[in-house]
């Protein structure tokens, strides 16, 4: 065991494979990439530029790039795709699960789609096509079709007996699924019961009524909470008529939660949550520039209301020292609030049922943080300025920007999800416009008031 | 299956809980509550009001408690816990997994503490005092002590017997630890590969090397990372004498893989990431107040960095009206970068290896970005205002600080990871203080030179 940490580690490991591939020792690589696990060299790929990825691909065993695909960022997984020849691609294709083939297959451009399609036996490309049939987030496009189905008559001792016979059983499997003649989907019997029951106790005793059907068009968010709230290990899908068509895994729901987690936070800062960390320079400023544009359109409305109190800063040039203060600490506060409701709705805390007394909390929160801080700046800025009148001003402007920032921040996200747009990604936009237009007014216009 | 989203589903159940609280229909809730999973009842119990949540409590089975307050978020159980009678505790204490139990054991006063202890029986207090001798976050404080152990040379029918005779296995068990008569850990056999192997095969025969163990000294991250590396539903955990100890199982790994990606999102606002959406005013107001200080500090740095250019102001009135625009882009695509590096330093992909690698990049993104917005800006302005040297400044200012906040953006996350303290929460901060001066003297200073 490693008493260095699993990240060092990585970095460790990662620093071998540059420098050894940077002195051209490919065998060295090669042997080195040979010993680790798929998720591992996808780690490696996606620590590494883009330059230097199409040498490691080179470099992994052709047996593992299947797995290794699978494990990959969308993003990085694109550009190998591209660097690849499509029968090399159907090649890599065939050992994969359906559920990864199919969102994999989802990413090529259409010639090398037909290209790959074409080269599958019929088998696999039926199975395949059934996948890419169901959309891409939903329990349809993230489920295997490597169930064990059992008859509801036969004995635990026949399970048992034909489990032999098959020699193996399928990655993450913890429970089989009793079907009748017609594929239709009777309900699930746990691994754990076939061993712990007698040999000769009937199948259908044994089914768990804890284990629930899901349908296939169940948003993949949805799945995820299903396999949280109950532990689930893996669960059936079943379509309309009840016929079985898959089974979805933990290992895929831990990939969804970790994607759902890091969206907000990714969304926030206008990055894409798939984005490419060692993206090229071209492709990151394309990607960046987007949410800098829409920036400074509420920069450009910031500066427009500013310049409404122009005449007022060649009277009192302290007002534009000044005048960034109480936007800031708005912004910052409804950033807060923001942030808190934003997980709140992903967690499912937050809704219609519970949102008037969020707002009526956070409306309170932002009115006593903007007395304390009113309270501490007008202190600062009139013994600093021995300026009492100037001190109460921007008291008032903190005040009134603070509970503004409560206010908007609880309302926005809310708003924002009920026209179904993401409030992570637009939310702060919106709110630093609010506080920014609340502040300066508030600000600047009662200076104007009271001062000229 | 409902036709609605699980968070409208969780919504409208809410509201039917809280109309039906508020209207005193206590025997109705109670009703309404048995038939609900502990995750949904926590879930209930989180959306709530601080006010409503003993009452809530109250109506919840009390068999069903222990696993409620499993699942509950650690700010809002430490609220339950503490209107909770010591007596009450260690009732609801009984039917609770020993790592959960430790856990809402240490978060309770030491007075409670002590009695919940004394009144346990002495196998459960000897179980529950090893969790707690091990750190809160690590492999040691989240394992379960429910393992199942064979010997190495009995046959798999042997085991399968014994099973039957057991009745009932542990939740997402997995596999069985092979040990010797001192109880030391020789290997991990798949219930996967009991199931498929012949009858008279020797357990030796069976064990799977790719089941590794586990020290308890590990950190939950780490733990984590095995997880999701080798699609783990369950992990031995064994100390430095090879001793088998406990075992990890997959539903506290999720648990953890949220909570770190949730953390990053939580730091970069300043908030804990067990904060309580529904916390009181008070505690809210005091929790985010401290945020909010060291951000006026930063906001007063900026302060005064502009009134050291206060003078040119009654000059240039136009100067006070732009000087937000370039800290408020620099803070943006500063932002954009800090958080790609956040997430990558939590996935692994960032560290010392491709740190230099990295750098380049994002100056080069913060060049390119500043070159764009430079030209827009210089253009606009220089329509707006017909000032071209005012264009040319604005640019100038635009260009240093996107490339500022590029260096900065990759150099502020590393250097505090370095000295180990969280980027998450300390980055955003020292991240706008640096656009926030280099954006003010980029753009007031070189209109100091040229305009006056």
């Amino acid at each position: 065991m490693p008493e260095i940490s699993e990240q060092e580690f990585n970095q460790q490991r990662l620093q071998e494979v540059n420098e050894a591939l940077g002195s051209g020792m490919f065998v060295y690589v090669r042997k080195l990439l040979q010993k680790l696990p798929a998720y591992d060299l996808a780690l490696i790929l996606e620590s590494s530029t883009v330059k230097s990825r199409p040498v490691l691909w080179q470099l992994i065993d052709p047996d593992h790039q299947g797995e290794v695909l699978e494990e990959l960022n969308e993003e990085v997984r694109k550009g190998i795709l591209k660097s690849m020849r499509p029968e090399k691609v159907a090649e890599v294709a065939e050992g994969m699960d359906v559920d990864d083939l199919a969102e994999v297959l989802r990413t090529l451009p259409d010639s090398v789609y037909q290209e790959v399609i074409q080269s599958m036996d019929t088998q696999d490309r039926a199975r395949v096509e059934t996948a890419l049939s169901f959309e891409e987030d939903t329990a349809g496009g993230i489920m295997n079709t490597d169930t064990i189905t059992i008859r509801p008559d036969v004995s635990v001792d026949v399970v048992l007996r034909y489990l032999r016979l098959k020699g193996e059983l399928p990655e993450a499997t913890d429970s089989f699924y009793v079907v009748d003649r017609h594929d239709r989907f009777i309900g699930a019997v746990s691994l754990s019961a076939i061993v712990t029951s007698k040999p000769e106790t009937v199948v259908s005793n044994l089914i768990d009524a804890d284990i629930e059907a899901v349908a296939p068009d169940m948003p993949e968010n949805d799945v995820a909470a299903l396999f949280e709230r109950y532990d689930w290990i893996s669960a059936p899908v079943v379509d309309e008529e009840g016929r079985l068509l898959g089974r979805i895994t933990i290992d895929d729901v831990i990939d969804i939660i970790r994607e759902e987690a890091e969206h907000s936070m990714m969304s926030m800062a206008g990055l894409d949550d798939e984005a490419d960390t060692f993206a090229p320079v071209i492709k990151s400023t394309r990607q960046r520039s987007v949410w800098l544009g829409v920036n400074l359109i509420t920069a450009l409305l910031a500066v427009a209301v500013t310049s409404m109190f122009e005449g007022i800063f060649s009277q009192l040039a302290i007002l534009a020292v000044l005048n960034s203060l109480v936007p800031s600490m708005g912004g910052v506060a409804g950033n807060q609030t923001l942030t808190l409701v934003i997980r709140g709705l992903a967690l499912g805390h937050v809704g219609d049922s519970n949102a008037r007394s969020l707002l009526y909390k956070e409306l309170a929160v932002g009115f006593l943080n903007g007395l304390i801080w009113a309270f501490l700046i007008a202190t600062v800025v009139a013994v600093w300025k021995q300026d009492l009148t100037l001190g109460g001003i921007i008291a008032f402007a903190m005040l009134m920007n603070l509970t503004a920032a409560g206010i908007a921040g609880v309302m926005i996200p809310l708003m924002l999800k009920r026209m179904n747009i993401d409030p992570a990604l637009a939310g702060s936009v919106i709110l630093t416009t609010i506080t920014d237009v609340v502040g300066i007014f508030a600000f600047l216009g009662t200076a104007t008031l009271l001062l000229t």
